[in-house]
C-alpha cells in the first residue's frame, strides 16, 4: 500500500533532506541557538509558575473548543491584555499561530476575493492562501511595486495583502509602512504575521506593526504566535473589533478546533506582563543578534543583517548545513538548519536565534562554535 | 474597508447563527454535558498535576517546532506510549487534532490521488482535503457502497478513504470493518480520525480502530485528539513506522509549528496511564451515554442512539436550539448547541456529552432540565 513512501524517503536522503527527531533532556548543557523563546520567558518563573498554577486551577486541557466549553476567564484576561499592549481594539486567541493564520487568511477572503503576497511567507500563510479559494498572487520578495502592480491588476474587488513582518529565515523586515499605502490606494486590507516582531520590535516589543504605526487602523490585521517571545504555546489574530467577531463566527480553525490549554493561556498572559515590566527586554535580544551577525561577517561568512531576532548563514548545501549544525552541537551549540521545504529560495543555512539572557560568553562560545565547525567553501 | 463585514454579521443575525464566547469561571456550579473531558481526568489530580510539573520542569512552551528544539523526552514518551496503547506501530504528536489531520491527509495524498470521504467528516479533515489537491469525491454517509463505487470510479491510482469513527454531531459510528474490506478490493488506503473513539470504544478504551480489528494494519492510519479522552491538548497521528517517518519529512502542519506545550504532552501521558490503571472508564462513560439517550427518547425527543460518548438531540431551528441551550444553561446544565455550518444536514441540534464521572443526580438532573425548557415543538 505505502511503498511508495519508501521510494519518497530513498529521493530525499539522496538529496539530503531527511528529517530526524531527537529529543531533548532537562539535563542539556547545550547553548541554545535555535529555539524562538526570544526572550528567555519559556523558563521564567512568573512564565512556567503561571501555567503550573494554571493547570492546578482550571485542569490541563481547556475540555472543548472556545465557543462550547473551551473558553475561560484566563483566555477572556489574555485577550484583553495582549490586545491593550499591541495596540488593537480586539484580539482572538487560536490554539497556534499556524491555525490563527488559516484562520484569519480564509475567513477574510474566499471566492470573491484577491490575495496578494510576498512570495517569502510562512508556510500557513501559503495554507490559508490555498484553502481560501481566492485568486492569489505571490510576488517578489519585500516589494510594495511588485505588490501595487498585483492589486492594480486584480479581478477581483475585495482584496488582502498579506506578509510577514519579520521572515523568519534571514530575520529580515517587510516595508509594513510602503505596504500600508499602497493597499490604501488600492482598497485592500494589509494582514501582517508578526510572529517574530512581538516581543522583540517596535516600543518595549509591541512588535513591528505598532513599529511602523500601523497598530488600531481600521485596515490592518496583525497575527502573532504565543509561542516564541512570550514562551508558551498558541497563536493569536489582533485586529478591529468587527474583524474579530466575523472570526468568531466563521474561521474554521478557531470553531473547530479545542481551545487552547488553560496552562498555555496563562503562561503567556504571565510572559506578556513581564515584558511589560521590563520593556528593555527587547533591545536586548535585538543587541545580541546584531553582535551575532557582526561578528560572524568578520569570520567571513554570508551573514544576514538581523532587523529582529533571526541570524542565518548561508550553507554550501542541504548535506553541508545539516553537518554544519550537528558538529556545532556535538560542540555544545544548538543552531537551527533550515533546508527545502523552509527556505524560500531553495538557499539551505544554519539559523541561528539571539536570546535577551544570552550573556557575552555565550555570544563568544556561539561564534567560536560555528567558525570553527565550519565547512571549507562556506565562507565568501 | 471591512464594511462587508457588517453586512455578513447581519445575515448571520437573521438566521440565528451569531456565536457568543463565554468564558467560564472556576465556580461554576454547572452540570457541564458539552465538553469532550469524557473520562473526567481533565481536572484528575495525576493529570493536571502531571502537567503542572512538566511547566516547572521543561518550561511553559516547547520553544520551537518539533524539528528544532520542541522534540522534549515528553514528547517522545507520548509517542511510544500511545502507539503501544492503540496497537499502532508508530505515533506522533501535533500541536493539535486539527493541524494533525490537515497533516496526515496531505502528506498522504497529493495531485496525483484521489480522496475519497464520508459526506459528514470533521471540518479538519475537509480542510486537508482542499489543501492536498486531490481528487476530492464526498459520499453518502456511512456508505460502504458509495465508497467501492467512488473507488472503482476514480482516476488517480494512489487513493485514501478518509473518515470519521465516531461521528462528533450524532454519535453514530462509521462501519470501519466494511470500509477497510472495500480499500482492500480497490487499493486504498484509510485513514480513521478516531477523536471520539479513542478512550471510550474498544477494550480499555483503545479506541473504534482497535475495536474494529484494524489496529496496526499496514494500510490504516488512524488520527486521534490529546484533548478529549485524554484532557489535555493536542492530536496525533497513528500508523506504520514509515508512514510517521514520511510525515516528520513532510508534513507542513508538523513541520511549520511550534510543538504541543511539554505541560499537555504530559498531561496526555499520565491520561493514557490513568486510562490503562482503570480501563472500566471506557464502559462507564458509554453506559451514562446510552442512560442518557433512552431516558431522552422515553421523554419523547428524536435522540440519536449513542455509540460512543455523545447524544444529540434534533432542535426545530438554529434559533431554538441556541434558545434551548441558553435555557439549559440558566438551569445550571451545560449543554452544547449545533448549529451550521458545524452540522453537516443542516439540522440544529442541542449535543449532550456524557462523563464517565457523572453520578445518577447527575443524569437525573439533566434529563430534567432538558425535558423542563424544551421549545414546545422540540418533541418528536
Amino acid at each position: 500500500m505505502f511503498d511508495w513512501l519508501d521510494d519518497a524517503a530513498a529521493r530525499r536522503a539522496d538529496a539530503g533532506l531527511v528529517r530526524t527527531l531527537t529529543p531533548r533532556t532537562t539535563e542539556s548543557e547545550r547553548l541554545d541557538l535555535a529555539g524562538n523563546d526570544y526572550l528567555g520567558l519559556a523558563r521564567d518563573k512568573r512564565v512556567a509558575g503561571a501555567a503550573a498554577a494554571a493547570a492546578l486551577k482550571w485542569g490541563a486541557g481547556a475540555t472543548g473548543s472556545r465557543l462550547v466549553t473551551g473558553s475561560t476567564e484566563v483566555h477572556a484576561e489574555l485577550e484583553y491584555e495582549l490586545a491593550r499592549f499591541c495596540g488593537a481594539q480586539a484580539a482572538l486567541v487560536f490554539s497556534s499561530g499556524f491555525t490563527a493564520n488559516l484562520g484569519a487568511v480564509t475567513a477574510l477572503t474566499g471566492r470573491d476575493a484577491a490575495i496578494v503576497t510576498d512570495a517569502y511567507i510562512h508556510a500557513s500563510l501559503i495554507e490559508g492562501c490555498r484553502l481560501s479559494r481566492a485568486d492569489v498572487a505571490a510576488v517578489a520578495h519585500t516589494s510594495p511595486d511588485a505588490v501595487e502592480h498585483a492589486l492594480a491588476t486584480r479581478r477581483k474587488q475585495r482584496a488582502l495583502v498579506v506578509t510577514d513582518s519579520v521572515f523568519s529565515v534571514d530575520g529580515d523586515l517587510a516595508p509594513l509602512r510602503e505596504l500600508s499605502a499602497v493597499c490604501r490606494r488600492h482598497s485592500s486590507a494589509l494582514l501582517v504575521d508578526d510572529a517574530h516582531g512581538l516581543g522583540v520590535l517596535g516600543e518595549g516589543g509591541r512588535g513591528a506593526v505598532h513599529a511602523a504605526g500601523l497598530a488600531g487602523e481600521p485596515d490592518v490585521i496583525t497575527t502573532v504566535t504565543l509561542s516564541k517571545s512570550l514562551g508558551a504555546q498558541g497563536g493569536a489574530v489582533l485586529g478591529p473589533r468587527r474583524v474579530i467577531k466575523h472570526l468568531v463566527d466563521t474561521a474554521r480553525s478557531f470553531i473547530f478546533d479545542t481551545a487552547l490549554a488553560p496552562a498555555s493561556a496563562a503562561a503567556a498572559l504571565a510572559a506578556l506582563r513581564a515584558l511589560r515590566d521590563e520593556p528593555e527586554l527587547a533591545e536586548r535580544v535585538r543587541g545580541r543578534a546584531s553582535e551575532l551577525s557582526a561578528r560572524l561577517a568578520d569570520a567571513g561568512f554570508a551573514v544576514s543583517v538581523p532587523e529582529g531576532a533571526v541570524v542565518s548563514v548561508r550553507a554550501p548545501g542541504p548535506n553541508e548545513a545539516a553537518a554544519w549544525a550537528a558538529d556545532c552541537a556535538e560542540r555544545g551549540v544548538r543552531v537551527g538548519c533550515f533546508r527545502p521545504p523552509s527556505v524560500p529560495d531553495g538557499v539551505s543555512r544554519l539559523r541561528l536565534t539571539a536570546r535577551a539572557d544570552l550573556s557575552d560568553s555565550d555570544v563568544d562560545r556561539a561564534v567560536a562554535v560555528v567558525t570553527e565547525t565550519a565547512p571549507p567553501d562556506a565562507r565568501r
